[in-house]
């Protein structure tokens, strides 16, 4: 077949690279299976009439004006690999016209959820303590270093959000025989159940629970909505973890809540980042804090490539992807998770 | 019932206490059923005839000669709560006799797998030195911070023993779809393949796997029996949890892989406990240290009550203890662990 | 809050009806918040024009003209409870808008898995033919009426189709440790792994399988696909299990293949429903028979009306449903299951 | 080596054969490892002195007399393959000396949990009479057929015992997402819940079911033990199935319990065996019928060989036997289940 003959896709990933969301091999396939133009972001509305005309996919998430979307009469998908759906692009005119506009934020599931529970079972037995003062030749033996100790086995677990994330902290935790309770408003409680949790209101999972993982979006709606009266609900000596976006959180509430001993807690994030040298949560006892690291494993960008290539494969087909995450007409405009600007 | 119908109990349970194995609770309920002699290890033998006539249980590991023994005609279960098997008391003459020897170290399984499984997810992530350098203002963000990160999610897993450790172990690890081989040569294969896991030779579980999870105990013949050549099997940058007992490895070996930037390793035991202030796995870079802390939780020793109190319920009914485990007449005599002398 | 203000809802659910798809309290729920306009499919077009203004949801699959669809300008969602997608109304126009159809077949997969199952079992097991056996007193005791039995357990099982129904069962079959491979081309790769089964084409599902589940709807492009060479390529002896639609098989050589004691069969529909009385299938050793009960419990139905509910819910409150299927743009077109006139 | 220097071992395996219990490649590893010195259970006791005296194991459970056993100095391992224990041999001096009697019953619970799980979802369908029906041309359609019809997903379920078989029934049923009761005064209550069951009464268990699995051993203690009384407890409608010993029902008042329409009964196991011709239960609606069928499949017997292997190479390398389940000094006397006579 001549390479005109192949789908076209327009690449513009930034921030991301099509080297760190493919492996060598699949970039090969993905080259030989379509014609790839690469070009930035700004770069979109100024390529050729032909190649707009003829384009099947965008992979990246580019500014794109009404004229340049009408121009652009065979486009099928926009593959959203930063995965933060910006609101740049006329999705009404998207929505209507059938075109899919699809996240890969899938990816990120396993590694935050695995950082997660990390973060909860050092939280639950102070590892980090434990291990600097063994260093320094404190280290308290047996149970002597074990008095607020406790497990996660058969404890009481809250996740606020059950997206891919909240799924992902659910699996693994298949073995540890919690009782989990869910809030996540925008699912039918059914759902929730048939993942074997329970739909819970915000007050249950704040007050009834020893772990309480935050896996929720930031919305319009609900920024700042975990704050200092939630963090009053909580169990003494609970462990709360941050692992979706600061700006759910009111980042101030939360660090008092620790300082005062009420609960523990870890963050994946923070309200700036990177964050001010002098900033206070970077000597706050009892907080476990990690630089925006849950999620941006070489293994997690690789697998983008792979759902890019998997439902490239079934639109080419005639059927809808199933694989990247779609957005929702009734849902796009209420995101405010910021993207990143690094990977 | 007068008090003297009830079954008669010796306690001697040091080093724990009663208050230590019993909630208030069932502690009152251990009261109310049986006649409690309490007593220390070396006060049995000194105990009048009567009581050692009558007695049907001992709580304890007190030594015990073979003239004491020949007292205790009603004798019928020993509840060994230290759990490490000294070699003080006639088992031949327990064993012809059907007197039970049990240990209740079950209770050490879940807390001991949390921690080894945290100290996994701790070393894929670096959460301690990530925390320390967040401290410093040194810390890197998102994927710069992950150069040497990755899953336990279907990684290679090995696990070395597959006592009630190393099934509580993979218990934990259901949700991360790992693949996971283990070599226990005490064991069936048929048995290993029955819990998901696959038997392999202890060659295959060090070089094929991305974590070395080593749970097994020491007997009189595997003292120091992962070695130098053991480490040099491993993968380049693979990860090695010590969570039994020190003796099973050469430690200074241990040490000189991680040193040599080979493996990554985590260990709750080590060759002297306390250890000197100046051993040098205290200052030893891509090792996480743990102060023997992993067994030793509150919750653990309670649950050593709870199943005195059930296999006690069985015995009394004429069958035979289940939930504690019983020592056996072959093995009994090649365990090595040294018993702590604190809890 | 008056009546009028209440969301309003067409209901024309036949065959369906809604004493049928809702409890008692489920329908006094449904009854206080709606407005309920009951009519025939055929009525829905002559309704008043303020009705079809104000409708938001309809519960049914009436015909929907054009110019009716055009003054239902509220409309945001359509329950098909049939279950069955006919091309009776501008599915364009209603994805433009952005009305949503879905259908609650997803009430069914789990009594359909459950008769699967147990099918398959009667076939390794021939359980009928030995109770029948038995009624005559002619039954053979032990090993003896156990020439052709065989376990599941660890058996190779083919699954074709991974919709709900497919899911539901890989789901019962959970404590089985089958090894699993399904054929869906609808499907990528990776969503099957993440199941927890084996993609495969389709000869590898039949040659390599001992029982071979087909739960694939019938498409356009599908119509007896399993045909006699695929009879052929499975294993001697293997069991084949017909669940979702007849028009996916050539009845006449899977009847062929049955009789020549190639394989076993069972199947839940047939190429006419009811079936003559003299179809040959009624007299066919080695075929197990169902008179297309597999899913048409009175617990599924009501199951119905709970999605019902739940979706509406969320479509109240702007966001999309969740726990109803789509109607997807690429596929509706696609189906071609023809919808039952009974319950 | 020599053969003289190979372990020896005494079969008499009546019932079984050693053909029935080794595949061809298994057998030829046996006879390659030991000496074998085949003979009835009855030549046992005239064996020559120096075969009974290096006798290392017996496979079988032949008659042993005192005055034999004396003789038997070597003796390790008894395995009785037929897997029901008599008392024909003096079982305290074995378990005095040390040695083991061991029994490889637990090859039959997966097949016999099979075939229960099968019976429990025929009596929720109807399977039988409904393929009875449609070979007369009287079949129902649809919901027609199912006025009866239930789910065992997400059903109460009973279990009365709680060894292998009820084990292997309680994996079976892990996709149902059942509520499961269980009844075992013989296991400590914490290792039910360890197994995800709620221990429960036998009133609880009979009186708050919808289908009640019977997998208990006869003992001297409860023979007969399920009566009128028992039946009368259970739900109207609920599904009562017998899988272990018809030993522990009063058979009588079972049948009639199902033929007042209270309850559905299926058996597998019969008050006399084979049955008579004229038996009531061979015409009883309600009841469906396996002629001791449950266990006896090849594969099942196959195993046992695959047990006596792998315990055996444990107990030449000094270590007990883990894959056959012991004997109990404390039980032995108890079991009252009648020995087969046939494979």
């Amino acid at each position: 077949m001549s390479d005109n003959a192949l789908p076209l896709v327009i690449s513009a990933p930034e921030p991301r690279t099509l080297d760190l969301i493919f492996t060598p091999p699949q970039l090969a396939l993905f080259r030989k299976k379509y014609r790839i133009v690469e070009t930035t972001p700004e770069g979109v509305a100024k390529l050729p009439a032909n190649v707009l005309a003829e384009a099947r996919y965008i992979v990246g998430q580019p500014p794109i004006a009404s004229e340049t979307l009408q121009k652009m009469t065979a486009l099928r998908c926009i593959f959203n690999v930063e995965t933060n759906l910006l609101n740049n692009m006329p999705y009404e005119t998207l929505f209507a016209r059938g075109i899919h506009v699809v996240t890969t934020g899938l990816v990120f599931a396993e590694p935050v959820a695995e950082l997660g529970l990390a973060m909860a079972l050092n939280l639950a037995r102070n590892i980090v303590d434990a291990d600097l003062a063994f260093r320094q030749g404190k280290e308290l033996w047996g149970g002597d270093g074990n008095q607020t100790a406790r497990l996660l086995s058969g404890a009481d677990v809250g996740i606020i959000g059950f997206g891919d994330l909240g799924r992902a902290l659910n699996r693994l935790l298949t073995g540890f025989r919690t009782r989990s309770r869910v809030y996540d408003p925008w699912l039918p409680p059914s759902i929730l159940v048939d993942n074997g949790v329970e739909p819970a209101s915000l007050d249950e999972v704040l007050s009834q629970s020893d772990f309480v993982f935050v896996v929720a979006s930031v919305t319009s709606e609900n920024q700042g909505f975990l704050d200092a009266d939630s963090f009053a609900k909580m169990r003494k000596g609970a462990a709360f973890i941050l692992l979706s976006r600061a700006g759910v959180v009111d980042f101030d509430a939360l660090m008092q809540a620790v300082r005062s001993g009420h609960i523990v807690a870890a963050s994946d994030v923070f309200p700036e980042e990177p964050l001010a040298k002098d900033h206070p949560v970077r000597a706050l006892p009892g907080f476990l804090r990690s630089a925006h690291r849950a999620g941006a494993l070489d293994i997690a960008f690789k697998r983008m490539g792979d759902m890019v290539l998997e439902d490239m494969d079934l639109v080419d087909r005639g059927l809808p992807p199933l694989r990247s995450k779609r957005a929702e007409r009734e849902t796009v405009s209420r995101m405010r998770s910021k993207p990143v600007d690094r990977n």
